[in-house]
């Protein structure tokens, strides 16, 4: 991999001081690489956030050793391993399918090891922090060119763990997502993408009316119109859209994100905020007058 | 430019991940670019803030491609440009007066171009991240050397759109300015300068006692102690220091920042929060004990 | 100390954009140099938590110049100074404990020199900034290569001003700490070691059940038990872990940090909000069952 100057990035829910750390480990054993701290402000413990930010970020990064720290829980245990991918970069990180997304973008996971060979990691390894015992020098070596095959045991790239989350329901109609994170301006990510928008409600032009069910609007702005309800809970009406100014600040909208994920937003404001959504929720999307619309109750 | 090792900076309200996404971007196309983040938490869509962060900061970082980029909303209209200063800087964003405080500061913008060309863009440019679709790229293709005249056609300097928030007001013995932002903590800046504070007050000697008006203090440390009233709302005593430590904790004070700009803050306090002011307020500052002082029913 | 590429860090509570300024000053002094932020985002204030910052970070980082700067005031009187280390780093910053720690760690202090000679300062020094004007341009002139015997004068490493937190509370069967910080996950890191706490309460197999009094549980999550109280507020039960995953989520421990400091948290949570406790509060720390146990009002 390295020809002239090796690049590193890394990307943890340490904080900016222990990320720090991290690169300052690289630094020392490789001090030639070009370390970027990719982020260092991941929500703690939040894998499924770290793995779509690797997925989404890495595919413009150089190639080069790209290190993804996030564990449900500190110090648990897991297995670190280095994944080379199809591009040619190493993934390294813990195998909790933090890095499985990303490697799929990059080519798809050719081969990966278990980082165990003791010669890569720092002389004494905490319980407590393997970001910068064990992570960072397996990334600086590889960055100097170490071959992988030297810091442990071949595992299949079929048995890394896959991320754990529903992946995304598709009906003639409907689609039910995720809420993969909220980003900083509140904007929600879900976990499903443009094919499973157009598999489930067909070829949409910007502009269609869209609705949300079992979703709470607590707007005031009357960015929301209060759709046909369902019996317990009203709906959300929002538009599809090509871009956030296509509709008035405080307004609702659903759009594919830069890297092809289906996103709920507000135009200059929060939706998660507003709808009260996050990680862990779930959203179903439908087309504004099919399903229950028409019922007189409502 | 580029003599050494180019340097590029980026100053973004995108948060650590999407920013560190357009160093990679940076680093792919230049890898030897030394690339510094000089801020990605500008507060979201505060195009002032960020318009004051490069004009204080610009001139002391290297000579080199420095990347602005604050939009009051995500994929609206603008133009994105580039602007050489007359100290040999290229400035790159939207033409929104972001740019124009800090292009002042190093020499004035001596021309500018459009950024049109798809050659200096990533191949797919999507609507909602022109950070790492448009920007980007141009800044490392210049870092790299490209002539901006290569980028895309000529804007007149005197054409650029300049920032929009109000003029300082100098009157006999009174000065308004707006708040531009509050720095992380809580410490004011408005858009005023020495000049138009002594333009305002006259000379003023280092704990010089001042009035605000129209502040409410909602202090209780007695740091700041209620003036002659106006009528509706009573004014805030503060004194004019040259530095923090000349008041005690708790106390407010205004003073010139080093970037030159007047500023209200309280010694390991904030500002922001006991006077409930942000962006888009507005102050008036008198010299304590002129103007409507002696009114008898105060 | 320059061989090849110097290596600067910085670590301040100046947030993203003041500590990049401090940066760029470096960068443009010293265009080779590999500027490492270590932390932009210490507590603002919070010389204790920045010195135990360094303390942890600074032996994994490489060999170089490191500015710390965090002061109790803006602005206030305090001697700038260079510090050389057993090691080989030279660190800068202010003379108020800040780095005294830290050169602890890196093979003691060998010889300190006072910033004073203006032609390793900015040419112009405001009283507000000296990060930007005075630390900033020192340490990229040490990096250069400058002998710090050139920066001012001599200063007795034994003169150097100590940290002003108290020091930890050794007794037969308690030991009382000093909170020093709590990181970003709410974990809260003690003025003690492992030698403290094991010279109070002896060896500790993990899994042992400690007793911190003077502390309220505001928990509700099961994972702290009341211990025997005390007469005035109850006592809270943890146990001693060698690592987080150890107990349940929302369990509350205590353990060694990576960087040898005994540390008290919730897995999965915040113990500085499930405590109340912060920078300044104090713990003691006793084995469960002894002391006031058996009281029969308990």
């Amino acid at each position: 991999m390295p020809d002239a100057r090796p690049f590193v990035s890394l990307a943890t829910d340490f904080g900016a001081a222990y990320t720090a750390i991290c690169a300052g480990v690289v630094s020392t054993i490789a001090p030639d690489a070009n370390v970027l701290v990719l982020s260092d402000e991941i929500a703690p413990y939040a894998v499924a956030e770290g793995a779509m930010l690797l997925r989404q970020a890495l595919p413009y990064l150089p190639i080069g050793v790209h290190v993804g720290i996030v564990d449900p829980g500190v110090g648990t245990s897991r297995r670190p391993v280095a994944v080379e991918t199809g591009r040619g970069d190493v993934l390294v990180g813990p195998d909790n399918g933090l890095l499985v997304p990303a490697a799929g973008e990059l080519g798809g996971a050719v081969r990966a090891r278990c980082l165990e060979d003791p010669a890569y990691r720092l002389p004494s390894v905490s319980t407590t922090f393997h970001g910068r015992d064990v992570f960072s020098p397996a990334a600086a070596h590889l960055a100097l060119g170490v071959d992988m095959a030297r810091l442990g045991p071949a595992v299949a790239p079929a048995d890394l763990l896959p991320l754990d989350v529903p992946a995304p329901v598709v009906r003639d109609g409907a689609l039910t997502a995720a809420v993969l994170y909220a980003d900083r301006f509140g904007s929600l990510i879900l976990h499903a993408d443009e094919d499973d928008l157009v598999g489930a409600l067909g070829p949409l032009a910007y502009g269609t009316p869209l609705e949300l069910s079992g979703v709470a609007d607590s707007g005031t702005d009357g960015g929301a119109t209060v759709g046909s309800g369902t019996g317990s809970g009203a709906n959300v009406g929002v538009t599809f859209e090509e871009t956030f100014g296509s509709v008035d600040a405080g307004e609702p909208l659903m759009w594919i994100d830069s890297s092809g994920q289906l996103g709920l937003a507000v135009n200059q404001g929060s939706a998660a905020e507003r709808f009260g959504l996050g990680s862990g929720s779930t959203v179903t999307v439908r087309t504004a007058g099919t399903g229950r619309r028409g019922v007189l109750a409502d």
